[in-house]
C-alpha cells in the first residue's frame, strides 16, 4: 500500500471512529502533517483519495470536510467493497444452492470477454440479512483468477476470501441495474410471489490489469434493495 | 478550468470521436506530451481525472486503456451530469405540472440542512424519453442559489440553466434507492396501474462549498429505469 493510501485509511478510521457530522471540518494540512508525521504531498494526496471515495470534500481557500451522508440501511454501490460495507453493517449468511465447475455460457463468455474457452465456478446463493431473505445471486468467477472455491467458502464472504486469502486486488466495476420480475423458483427462495417485483443488478468486476474476472446477476428482494450512489464532479 | 482539466476533456472527446473499444491502449505519456503541447505533470493530472471519472483506466507498467463499457439505454449514476447524458443521447421532454414557490417542508428543510425559513421552488414535472413518460418528478430548489426559475425553463434542462446561466457549480451528489409503489395520480402520469412498482431515486444536489441546494424524488417508470454505476478502487 502506498504511504498516502495508509495515511489516507487513518484519516478514513478516525473520521468513523469519531463518528464525524457532515460538514465537520478536519484539521488543516500543516496540523494533518504533525499527526501523521508525513510531508505535505502525501496528506494533499491521502485528501485526494478521500475525495474521490466521497469521505471528504475540499473547499477551496476555506478547508476540508466531512462529506459522510448516508442512511442507516442503504448500500454504497459505488465503493467496490460495497458488498463488504454491508458485512460491516449488518449480520449477512448466505445459502449455497449450487456450486459447479462450468463452461463459459456464451453470454458470460461474452461479458468476461473470453477467446478461448475457459472453465469457471458458477455459484448460485441465496443471502440473508438478518436471517431475512435479501437476494438470489448468480456469480461466476474465471477459475484462471479464482482457482479454489467450495460451499463453505461460498457460504461466507467470497468477497474476504478474494482479497485477504488469495491476494486479488479488485480494480473497478461497472454495474447495471433495472426492475423486472421474479420467476417461480426465485420467488420462492425470497419467500415472495412469483412475477413480484426485483431490482435486479449485474455487476462486472476487474482486476488491476484491467481484466473481468466476475460476473454477477443478483435479483434483490423489493423491500430489502435500498442503494446509496455519490456522484462527483471534481 | 484547470490545465489538466482542460487536456483531460480533449482526451475524453478523443476518446468519444474515435469510439474507443474497451482495452484500446491510448498513446504513451511522452506522446500525450507532445499531442496537447503540454508538461508532464499536466497529463498525468489529466489522467487521473479521466480514471477518477471512468473513463480510463491505469496499468502500472503496462499503460494507459480506455475503459467505457456503457450499455444503450443505461444512464450514467456515478456521474453527476449524469442527467444531461440522458439529453445527448435520447430525445428528451418535459411537462411541467406544478412550479411554485413554498416555504420549506419540514422533512425537505431538514435534508437541506436549512436553519432559517428559506422560500424554495417546488416543481412538479413528467419527463417524457422519445415521448413514452419516463418518470415523475418533485424536485425543490433553494431560491437563494437559484433567484429564478420559470415554466419555460423547467420544461427543458434545469441542470444546463443552472450550469450555463446561473453559472452554478455542482461539486457532488448523494443518490438514495429503492424499489416503491406508484399511487394513483402517479400511475396516471406514468400510463401505469396503480401500485405498479417504480424504482425511486431520492439525489441531493451540492455546491461547491458543501452546502445542499436542490432534493428531488423521483419515481421511475419500471420499464424505463435501467441505470448504470461505476466503482474504483484506486
Amino acid at each position: 500500500m502506498n504511504k498516502y493510501h495508509e495515511v489516507a485509511n487513518k484519516i478514513n478510521s478516525y473520521i468513523q471512529e469519531k463518528n464525524l457530522a457532515r460538514g465537520h471540518k478536519l484539521p488543516t494540512l500543516t496540523e494533518l502533517e504533525s499527526t501523521y508525521n508525513v510531508g505535505k504531498n502525501t496528506i494533499i494526496k491521502a485528501l485526494e483519495v478521500l475525495e474521490t471515495n466521497g469521505m471528504i470534500y475540499q473547499v477551496r481557500g476555506s478547508g476540508t470536510y466531512v462529506r459522510g451522508r448516508h442512511r442507516k440501511g442503504f448500500v454504497n454501490l459505488t465503493d467496490v467493497q460495497g458488498f463488504q460495507s454491508i458485512f460491516r453493517e449488518f449480520n449477512l449468511s448466505s445459502e449455497v444452492i449450487e456450486l459447479k465447475e462450468i463452461q463459459a455460457p456464451s453470454n458470460v463468455a461474452e461479458i468476461l470477454e473470453l477467446t478461448d474457452q475457459e472453465t469457471l465456478y458458477y455459484i448460485k446463493r441465496v443471502r440473508y440479512i438478518e436471517s431475512r431473505p435479501f437476494c438470489v445471486e448468480e456469480s461466476y468467477y474465471l477459475k484462471t483468477v479464482v482457482p479454489y472455491l467450495n460451499k463453505e467458502i461460498a457460504s461466507q464472504s467470497i468477497f474476504n476470501y478474494l482479497t485477504n486469502d488469495l491476494k486479488i486486488n479488485i480494480h473497478f466495476s461497472d454495474l447495471f441495474m433495472r426492475i423486472g420480475k421474479l420467476n417461480q423458483e426465485e420467488a420462492v427462495y425470497l419467500q415472495l410471489e412469483t412475477h413480484d417485483p426485483s431490482l435486479i443488478i449485474e455487476s462486472i468486476y476487474y482486476l488491476s490489469n484491467g481484466r473481468p474476472f466476475n460476473y454477477s446477476n443478483i435479483k434483490y428482494h423489493h423491500e430489502e434493495a435500498q442503494f446509496f450512489v455519490q456522484g462527483n464532479n471534481f
